[in-house]
């Protein structure tokens, strides 16, 4: 089958045309309340006049953005989901060497291998419940032109203590360093006002944060994401590595209204809040090693493989055997509502059960 | 203001927010009579899933363009908008040497740039009406990796010989190159099936051509673009050179639906093929001189300045300043609607007429 490595996920589509009807996604880690109500007609408004081109500067979503991070317009570039800015920013730099963690999310590293240059692995451990250690520093040096840092990471769910993160940004600044920090799935952090670098790009132009609409608004369809960063200057070398209407008009609308929606915002978290550590404790009971993620998601290893068996009960998770760092043994499962994670539980039960037979 | 190079054409946005109401805009070249019907509903039910990551394989709409152009689904990829097609086709060859017409659309140019190789510009004459003449075969080189040709070529309109054309392509199959034949808006053409490559993608490997959904269906603010080749390697390469996600979820679902507008399509070529000799001989009756475009574009020149005039009247036209190979004495009109495009014709004449004053 064609391209099979471009599927990261769980492929619903390639479900929804074996089976005819769509599976209960676990393999891709969104809001579980689905896309808000709101979006719709804000959708519905931009196709009626979308005969125009996209608005290339982004005015309208990049003025929203900025009154609800507080930050200036012109610190503030859109994408076609955050996976376009990670190329842009990559093709921007062209790093000499790039730093990333393992395991980290795979297009930071397919970003980097377009750009052409070296890349640095610093090995997350599973003994350290695979959270960054203050050895991080040392594989910052001069000659290191881009770190990456996904806060939580993903697929580990876990987050770098904030004293070694301010710490890696002074490091990064000494060193000339281009630090990106993938706040993607800081929304679903318990408190992501105290984890979030957003109020330091003032402090820090070597700072670039990444954030995206795709996962707390559950717009993954749509491709919204943007960044922060308070050099012009990089922000202007970002826009001219790809072509200037690469976000939609429906992206832009969508996003203007997804910042209306602090009520779904604060379900969802409460969701999150309440059904990662059931799940989690739900996991651990059937003898799984799961990870302490903080985020909507969580790794797990299972000696058994689980991939297939779900599938045949209409259900998709996140096989990480092709995260550099992990092997085939480990899961990631995002975390639904209260009845489609019992779903889940169950369907290993059961699958369990069949393996000890 | 930032990053005014970003717009290209009329900034329908900066209209709008300047004055309050959208601008009459014949500085982009879409099908005048606005988004088909049937692409509402198609967006409006993609939307309702739209919390899925887009189908990176975009399975549903690849195997309607296939049926639709007759063509393996297999030689079909699709972009972000052909714009994303033509980074990924720059990036994925990297070329030593490109070979572009001047004028013609920057977006080559600028991606081209960015694969970071030197570029050789063929120089289309006035003279000649801008058509691409023989001694063009002697500018494709065994250094030649690629070459990017428009047909018709934006902005001026004209297309390449038929047999001139297919000298082109075995030049290139000789030679070792890649000829992108961006067929954007062969649509318009009076007989586009006369002019396309389309049948030859099965013997010339060496030949990818450019498609968009954007100007025959008005779809630009949804952004789809295919391209056809019949080198699954070269096909796999461009799939690489960027996000897996790049195509919407919205996107993929309305190229299905527009797919079926074949009534639209009939009636936008019916437009263009009656307003394009009458628009043209209204700015011919003006003083103007007009390039025989066979296009829904006509490009003309004027001594005077028309930009601004235009503006303050509500009308947006496009520059040809910014092209390589024209100066701003040259202007690019869309065709529009009879009515519309009276409306431009009366705004010329005031301004003729203020202007001999």
């Amino acid at each position: 089958m064609e391209s099979n490595s471009l599927i990261h996920g769980g492929d619903w589509a390639g479900f929804e045309l074996e089976y005819g009807s769509p599976p209960l996604d676990f393999s891709s880690n969104v809001s579980p309340l689905g896309v808000p109500e709101s979006i719709g007609a804000a959708v519905a408004e931009a196709v009626r006049t979308a005969d125009r081109y996209p608005d290339p500067l982004c005015r309208g979503v990049r003025r929203a953005i900025a009154g609800a991070e507080q930050v200036p317009v012109d610190w503030c570039l859109c994408g076609n989901g955050s996976a376009d800015l990670i190329y842009r920013a990559a093709l921007a730099v062209r790093p000499r060497l790039a730093l990333l963690t393992a395991p980290t999310f795979g297009e930071y590293g397919a970003a980097l291998e377009l750009a052409g240059r070296r890349i640095a692995e610093y090995r997350l451990r599973s003994e350290n419940g695979f959270v960054l250690q203050e050895d991080f520093l040392d594989c910052i040096t001069p000659e290191t032109d881009m770190v990456f840092l996904c806060e939580p990471n993903n697929p580990t769910g876990r987050t770098t203590p904030k004293p070694l993160l301010l710490s890696i940004l002074d490091r990064c600044r000494e060193t000339g360093t281009l630090l990106v920090a993938d706040e993607c799935f800081g929304g679903f952090l318990d408190d992501p006002a105290a984890h979030t670098l957003a109020g330091l790009c003032s402090a820090y132009p070597n700072l670039l944060i990444l954030k995206a609409f795709t996962k707390l608004y559950a717009l993954a369809g749509l491709r919204l994401g943007y960044c922060l960063c308070s050099s012009g200057q990089l922000l202007e070398a970002m826009r001219r590595t790809g072509q200037p209407w690469a976000v939609s008009a429906p992206a832009q609308a969508a996003g203007i209204a997804a910042l209306g929606e602090t009520e779904y915002v604060r379900r969802t978290r409460a969701v999150i809040q309440t059904e990662r550590p059931r799940l989690a404790a739900g996991l651990r009971d059937l003898g799984f090693q799961v990870v302490p993620g903080e985020a909507n998601y969580l790794l797990f290893s299972s000696s058994a493989p689980l991939l297939e068996p779900l599938r045949e009960r209409g259900i998709l998770l996140r096989s990480c055997g092709n995260y550099s760092g992990l092997d085939g043994s480990w899961y990631r499962t995002a975390v639904r509502t209260a009845a489609e994670n019992q779903r889940l539980l169950t369907a290993l039960r059961d699958i369990r059960k069949e393996g000890n037979r």
